[in-house]
């Protein structure tokens, strides 16, 4: 289970210049069913680009009969949706691996959810005429910089169906207002249910190619690996996972938490990126009892959970864990991997009852 | 000089859980008169309160002719003034020092710009009347926690003349909206030109008081200590500091920066909470040379200056440093001390020109 005393430490200069770029979101947000913007976590590869929405274009080409260059005012005067998605970083989790990849460090704060309102990708797709034969759509965002040797622009890529689903948008506006820089200012794509990696910043291009993509953030990075020599498959959507508040109040700066004997109820929320969340379990002390579920934020975003504790004095461990509708549910040990992806290992905190 | 490559490392547990909870601005985001919402830098000491701007109150007591309970509708109602403040955490710089506190390990990114908007402090004490014999006004804010070993709300002081002074705030908006919950919603203070540690979030209570505060955060945080028997003295304003954003394309992680040869602009911002900017020089490979300065952004906030440098290939050590109108110039070595405070050592870049 995910005991911060177990963390393999130190770290290194190298994952904390990433920590102080990529943002985590406090635990205590979890008590917010849209999460304030400031708090979403952020994965940023390279540097924020420097864009502004009234010249920036969109440029969609490849195997498309109708090539189009799109402004933003352009895709603001199609069909609008706003909805509530979950977002997780693909390398949430990492830093509970041992040995752990060289890079973001993420305890379990990579998570958010915003309302999103933007276009539907399939109307530009429709638009612009996706040609028979077209194996997938390849995304383009404006950053640009070097990883593992390789000197690239961020790029992933989505199969034709998967980016015609109704919820994969073109989103420029996240909880009614224009994107901040850091989220994508100003046009992003959303993929809801998947890991944040596939929901490209930056957008300025989408592309219909023949052949499975092949560049870097595809098929190198954010891929199962055992080892270097293995390709590993790819990552894709988000893992069932449950997180809780931290109760009662925090040492600074170690973050040990203090609470008053008494009754307390527990609380936090679940997601799942595959299907839905069929149950959540609150472990008191290794002792696990099933907590009471909200409803959904939405179809794509998290749902709160509660459990009322009366809480005893002494040392507690609490936990939670989650199960989903095809009854996945959390590991109680780290599924090890080189580049330290999907760890959803169930969350423990230790507190001290007074 | 602050050569990353010379970062004492490695780095701990306590130190990655801070740089998750309390949030660094990416440098290159130096190019944004005002730094948006979600890149403004955050120090947290213990978690953020849970508050409601419709139930929220400031309390007025203490050494005063009439004590008072204000709404944040209440403070709305009175005269109201927004102004860009640059807000610094007295801690930026931190792990630069070595040996270093093993608390938030800022590098040197704790830094933003925002619009703010509230009233005046000044009004809200005359309405009070501070009494004859009161030495300090102290602010106390709804987050609590263990520091130190002592249990306390997170409180801070400033002398009447200091509070008195125009530019001190009670504030309700950021960026010309409520603040979010990170930056002290529904109501905090602000003290333009003090580190931030000055400016309370969540401020819950004012009290007079006719003896010099000794509370946790004023007499043993927040010090310029040499060893921890002596109290040393307070930090208080923002000593002057510029920062460069780093030209180029970053590596990802180790953000190491490659840039093309031929002509390229440096920017960066400076700032100074004493007095004012007088000059900022860049450096290159240790030949230094005057920037051009534009205007202030505001009384209290960060002015942008920049460079014209025609960069030739090889490796090359880039550097900028401020000097304010009363001839304090950046150290080009750490000026150690025990917390790791208030440390405006010149900035450097390491760059590769092809």
């Amino acid at each position: 289970m995910a005991d911060m005393a177990e963390v393999g430490q130190p770290f290194s200069l190298v994952e904390l210049q990433q920590a102080f770029r990529n943002r985590g979101m406090p635990l205590e947000a979890l008590r917010y069913d849209l999460t304030p913007t400031g708090l979403h976590y952020l994965l940023i590869h390279f540097d924020i680009p420097d864009l502004d929405e009234r010249d920036h274009r969109l440029v969609v080409g490849g195997n498309v009969a109708r090539p189009m260059e799109l402004s933003v005012a352009d895709l603001r005067a199609m069909p609008a949706q706003t909805i509530p998605v979950t977002l997780e970083c693909a390398g949430n989790g990492r830093a509970l691996m041992e040995p752990r990849a060289m890079t973001q460090p993420w305890l379990l704060e990579a998570i958010g959810t915003a309302e999103w309102t933007g276009t539907p990708l399939s109307g530009v797709l429709e638009a612009a005429g996706v040609a028979p034969g077209t194996a997938e759509l390849v995304f383009t965002g404006a950053d640009h910089g070097v990883q593992g040797d390789v000197e690239h622009d961020y790029q992933r890529a989505l199969t034709v169906e998967e980016a015609r689903r109704p919820e994969v948008m073109l989103v420029y506006e996240m909880n009614g207002r224009p994107l901040e820089p850091q989220h994508g200012y100003p046009l992003r794509l959303l993929a809801p249910g998947w890991y944040g990696m596939t929901s490209v910043k930056w957008l300025a291009r989408i592309d219909a190619v023949t052949d499975p993509f092949e560049g870097y953030q595809q098929a190198v990075a954010y891929r199962f690996q055992n080892h270097e020599d293995e390709q590993g498959d790819p990552v894709s959507r988000i893992r069932i996972r449950a997180l809780m508040i931290p109760p009662g109040v925090p040492d600074f700066p170690d973050r040990a938490r203090l609470l008053d004997a008494g009754p307390v109820t527990l609380r936090g929320r679940a997601w799942c990126g595959t299907s839905s969340v069929d149950r959540v379990e609150v472990g008191i002390d290794g002792d696990w009892q099933p907590a009471e579920l909200g409803p959904p934020v939405g179809a794509w975003a998290w749902r709160s959970w509660s459990y009322d504790w009366a809480a005893t004095v002494g040392s507690h461990q609490l936990a939670c864990r989650a199960t989903d509708a095809d009854g996945n549910v959390q590991p109680p040990e780290v599924k090890w991997n080189l580049q330290g992806m999907a760890n959803n290992l169930i969350q423990t905190i230790d507190i001290t009852v007074r």
